[in-house]
């Protein structure tokens, strides 16, 4: 969307976390597209994969790394995938956890790799190792903003969230970046999504908090419906700020910082949506439970021709509706269904809400950020995802893509 | 597809039917908007219907009459679905179907009324059955082409296909016309369809002909993943050739024939699908039943990445594999898929095949029509489906589509 700030906003630091960037060159020049982040010794960290079972060789090496070890490095690129790549890109990517290795003294097996970009491309491992020394050079506490811009492929804007909280008379900060703009339906995680805490916690709360945060945020939001092969979202507490936090008030009050920082990435990657002009919050309640209504909520938010008529500001209600029809919700009485457009009631009983005129539909849709709310009338069950419109730009990025 | 001849190839008649056109003004002035099919008495008539739980009131009273009687008249109009509009809108249904019966002298439950066209606008009854005078006075055995011309609407080109075979020493006629370019997951059958033979089969064969023939064609296709509101294929069967046919070869005869006709008129849908530049085959074999193999080309078909990377002809065979990865398949071992783009082995192992050159990929992307072949690696069941690539000119034709 193209009337949002480029910069993102101010991020806080976390003690115990340094983070260094690099241009390597691995798809074009002059690019940052290397990024380390470095993390304290004694941190947790907690990480959700993509459920895709045609997954990353980095996705697959970092599962294998975090089952045994505490992470110390992360270690992230951009323009390739190192996806489709076979028995290589496990090699590829084990020589350069090896190579982060040998420099930083740790073992290469408490290093995460990721990867994000092309598909089924070979990694450029000479050229992205050589970038290494650079980024460990500039490693720093205050390495966030450039971080977030160097884990970008086709996002037009840097992605970051962050928040503060008061713990036992101490300040505890909560940041995160994220990237992804396409291939974006996450299924336990979204694209790339690396959140940090000085607050203590240990590894089964950690990945309790991850599931939590992840099921509010990234598991809410759609551009086009194609789960990444190199989805992953990480959550470390490196416990320096001295808080360590167990169950009760303190663990509430940091997973909802947590919550807040993953929902405002999430909700960041939809606005950036390949080609996005509109930010859609959809919100389906009256089910029977939560699973038909997410079923209503996705048919919407994946349907082409919605997604088209919301581009052209066109409060065509009838595709919206007829993509609940089609939803597979079972006996579905499609004459108790109420639609509305942010607060315009446009359907009512199956059809056109008596009191609905043209013009209050449209100045709706001319809006930046609308809600679909849909009451489906037969239950107290609710959900709410986010998505975005389907635009020319859309068509032309990805046309594009590999030109 | 701009490369295909705009006209629509020669449509035998079908002894028993008639069909009229007329110009009612229903949404634009000028445009054949209006089809009458007159149906010989003694006829046999099947359906089958839109699965969508929001049904267009035409869809709904249709049913219903063919539940009771056997149809003397379709009654159908483009410009307007007739859906989305509540009790009014079967009220509408009702005021054509007996003005249609007052100018003919049939019951009004002999007459099957479709509509095509912009969801949740009130029907305009007045223009409708001002313009069926005129269709009736036209009538003709050889009205199948205007017939064709008259049910479309973003369609670039009429449909139909025509199929003569020789039963027990006598011709039998097969012929259909079909429309529908966008809206386009029939789920049991498509936009609208109309198929007739002369030929005679009773109810209970011509239902299980009809199920047959759109299970093998309709419901093989798909342009957006957008099951309509209005879907419907007819199957009529008039008799009027003199030839019975019961069980045994003459039925596999005629029902291939039908098939064949329902598969030519599918695949003419998906080859004018909106803004459409190529015809794209999605075979998957190798699955463990017809289920998976279902839902891995569904993914395939949906997928927009897919889609619009066959619109830029690059064999971008990651996103391919993407869409098999997440297309919901248990225990799918990525590493056993085998992928072809025609005759071109592009993926084996999980990664690139070893011999593949991307110029050969490019050379097939460059054709008109494109098979995906996938091999599951898993077991002996397979599926074919059709779909087409996604372009600006969807976009532009979906954005646009109600101004």
């Amino acid at each position: 969307m193209t009337d949002h700030p480029k910069q993102s906003p101010t991020l806080f630091s976390v003690p115990g976390i340094r983070l260094g960037t690099a241009c390597a060159g691995i798809k074009k020049p002059n690019r940052r597209d290397l990024v380390i982040m470095e993390i304290a010794p004694d941190s947790t960290c907690a990480a959700v994969f993509t459920r895709n079972a045609f997954c990353a060789a980095p996705v697959t090496m970092a599962r294998a790394h975090l089952a045994t070890h505490t992470p110390r490095y992360l270690l992230i690129n951009t323009g390739n995938a190192n996806a489709g790549t076979g028995a290589q890109g496990l090699r590829d990517a084990q020589v350069c956890c090896e190579t982060l290795a040998q420099l930083t003294g740790a073992e290469s097996t408490q290093i995460l790799p990721f990867s994000t970009g092309v598909i089924g491309e070979p990694l450029p491992v000479t050229r992205l190792c050589a970038g290494l020394p650079e980024a460990l050079a500039n490693l720093d506490e205050h390495g966030w903003d450039l971080a977030a811009q160097g884990i970008m492929t086709t996002d037009t804007r840097p992605k970051g969230a962050s928040r503060q909280l008061m713990l036992q008379g101490r300040t505890i900060t909560v940041t995160g970046i994220a990237k992804g703009s396409g291939m974006i339906r996450p299924d336990m995680a979204t694209m790339l999504a690396f959140v940090a805490t000085d607050g203590g916690l240990d590894s089964a709360r950690l990945r309790r908090c991850l599931h939590e945060a992840a099921d509010v945020s990234f598991n809410r939001i759609t551009v086009d419906g194609d789960t990444s092969t190199n989805d992953a979202c990480l959550l470390i507490a490196t416990g320096r700020s001295g808080v360590h936090v167990a169950d009760g008030d303190d663990y509430q009050a940091l997973c909802m910082a947590v919550c807040d920082v993953c929902v405002e990435l999430a909700q960041a990657i939809v606005r950036d949506g390949e080609g996005a002009t509109k930010f859609i919050t959809i919100d389906v309640r009256g089910g029977r439970d939560e699973a038909e209504c997410k079923l209503a909520a996705y048919a919407i938010a994946h349907s082409p021709l919605v997604k088209t008529a919301f581009f052209a500001s066109d409060p065509n209600w009838g595709r919206i509706l007829a993509a609940v029809g089609r939803a597979g919700i079972a006996d579905l009485l499609i004459e108790s269904v109420v639609m509305h457009l942010d607060d315009v009631c446009i359907v009512r009983n199956g059809g056109r809400a008596p009191d609905y005129q043209e013009a209050d539909g449209q100045r709706v849709m001319q809006r930046d950020a609308i809600t679909i709310r849909i009451d489906l009338g037969r239950g107290t069950a609710q959900t709410q995802i986010w998505t975005c419109d389907l635009s020319h730009e859309y068509v032309r990025i990805n046309a594009e893509y590999r030109t």
